[in-house]
């Protein structure tokens, strides 16, 4: 090992997804080099920090030289810089799986080819497509730019026919540049999400599925393992399985479901680590940062399994006071070194217990030192 | 929250104990600063690293302008050093602790004044004061710098009193500088260590108790919970807190123990996080080097519970080959992004269990995928 060269892994992106996969990387011997066009970049205090546009190629090829793999922290890296990056070095996952991810037409209509249903949807480049849309998908529906969106961002929900012309208002402009997409509006039971990781031999695994709940299109809290989910699980990992075989995707991805009836809909795929991920740096033998690295550096795939039951608590906007967090047992705390701003994903608390009932005992007791009774009502409302 | 200045934590110091507190600093929102006199030094990969000796006054002058809490990677920095600091910034563990820390014959007179017996020792300055000494302490037994020793270094075992000229000759040299102490050889039963926490606020936690086996007198293995210390435990965190309290001490320090005949003697106080307690990364409910970024910060301590019995190696000189460790099941590596050279520690592997069997059986497979079938056999021999 004299004279070693550690493996640098590149970031496309410097946010705290970043982060995290720098600090996963480190125990591994894995450096890391993140890029982002903005200097402060919360990544940046845990890891070298390249401060250059997507466009800036000439920089991206100095990055690129400085780097043996790239990966991203945020999916919507223009196409053309992910290929050009390619051409350099290997980019996992690859660009046509980014790609895919980015498009919300390209993405359910491969959830549709590997067997995973999803809710109605139609393209609309039109005002006069948003109303024929509107008559065959129904109403209430939600218009949603086919690119560049997130976090509940370049959305509009529909109650009716009436609300096409503000929908239109809101997000036609739109129509032209990233294109539009109408999709029925699914009186879900549930959201889940699974986090697979595929590895750089087709070594394919999954976490025990997730259960999530957003606001405001935001996650809030997450719970792992879902509870009740037998008969889900396998079903669940298989879809992810041929999705990602289908991609020939290398990494860690989430896949976002409602489940209707009892049966899994497809709602999106998120080509990176996940927010609704966060509970397995503590909750799973392996987190998905973990995992993350190691797929990408082609290293051996860790174990996947939970080490117990876990609720994650993300905080927006702002971090609220952190010592009830402190003081808990098995609560742990996630600051991501960010600014406050309103919407903004600054921080996360997760809180394992070795069972549901002490869970339960555990996120009551910190809801109510926290003050967020109202964000922990309905995970309690389900360990219940 | 908005305009927010986040902490810094300055660390003096900077190799893998300095690495793995800027890792469990960075989620807690602590930025880490590491001052060091080699550019290279690993934490500078995690971290901003400050290059300068430790008698460069207006480096460490810029340093201490720069952080909020000072804190050491290295117990050995001289106490002008710290103390000059101390009157720039809060410096935790505090000065005196240090210093009483450096010195064996300090420390083990505040072992004995707080109850704690040690191995019989007498001061050595002069090579007809060896005689004498051993005459006293008796053969075998050990000649020890006071100070700037530690894992082994600076030690010389004397089997009888024909010894003496090679001991002298080999430490004879350093009397003058650094004082010679000679201990008697304690035909120990155990080895354990008891990590402890304190913080500003006075309140106190320990670890369980850990079991460690020695190589040339370097740690090889260690074991928490260690087996068999119900008796052990409320007598080794009782005398943790009297020696805390003593020294007025803040952070994470070890106090290294032998067992001889089912008591407890004291071998030395390392003033800071310590190889023994690196299990805790994974293995309790707040790691050792989190909960001294609480402590010499201010926050609340987390819990020191262990979640599952956990094993430790070591790895000296060279990293092995990862994979066996890597495919483990709650098996963790830790690479400190350093040079391999004979007797550096260069990383370790936690491997955790829900029970004592399972860790058996995973650590009996893995040293065997590993090689170090004779590494792991200690430890073998106390879970079966």
């Amino acid at each position: 090992m004299s004279g070693r060269r550690q493996p640098v892994l590149g970031v496309l992106g410097g946010g705290q997804l970043a982060r995290m996969l720098a600090l996963a990387a480190a125990p591994l011997g894995v450096k890391t080099l993140a890029v982002d066009s903005v200097a402060d970049a919360c990544a940046g205090q845990v890891a070298p920090l390249l401060v250059a546009d997507w466009t800036d190629y000439a920089a991206l090829e100095a990055f690129a030289a400085r780097v043996d793999v790239v990966t991203f922290d945020f999916e919507n890296v223009p196409a053309e810089t992910a290929q050009r990056l390619a051409e350099r070095v290997a980019v996992f996952p690859n660009p046509r799986a980014l790609a895919v991810a980015q498009d919300r037409l390209a993405e359910k209509t491969l959830f549709r080819e590997c067997g995973l249903p999803t809710p109605d949807f139609m393209t609309v480049d039109t005002r006069e497509q948003l109303d024929q849309a509107l008559a065959t998908v129904g109403a209430p529906a939600i218009l949603k730019t086919r690119r560049l969106g997130y976090d509940g961002k370049g959305q509009f929900r529909l109650h009716d026919l009436a609300d096409a012309d503000p929908a239109w208002a809101a997000l036609g402009a739109q129509a032209a540049k990233h294109g539009l997409i109408l999709e029925a509006f699914v009186p879900f039971e549930r959201e889940l999400s699974v986090l697979a990781v595929r590895g750089r031999d087709g070594d394919f695994r999954t976490w025990p599925l997730t259960r999530n709940w957003h606001v405001d299109g935001v996650l809030s809290m997450s719970l792992a393992p879902a509870p009740d989910i037998e008969l889900l699980q396998p079903r669940a990992t298989e879809l992810a399985r041929t999705l990602a075989e289908r991609l020939d995707y290398v990494g860690v991805f989430a896949l976002e479901l409602f489940v209707r009836n009892g049966e899994l809909l497809g709602n999106e795929m998120a080509p990176r680590v996940h927010n609704s991920g966060h509970w397995t740096i503590e909750g799973a033998h392996t987190s998905q940062f973990e995992n993350h690295v190691r797929a990408v550096l082609g290293l051996p795939l860790g174990d996947t399994g939970a080490r117990s039951p876990s609720a994650m608590f993300n905080w927006i906007g702002e971090l609220p006071d952190a010592t009830a967090v402190l003081q808990g047992v098995d609560a742990h705390w996630h600051d991501y070194g960010k600014q406050a701003r309103p919407g903004r994903k600054v921080g996360h608390a997760t809180v394992c217990a070795p069972d549901a009932g002490l869970l339960a005992t555990r996120l009551g007791g910190m809801a109510v030192a926290l003050g967020r009774e109202a964000q922990v009502a309905p995970v309690l409302s389900v360990l219940a």
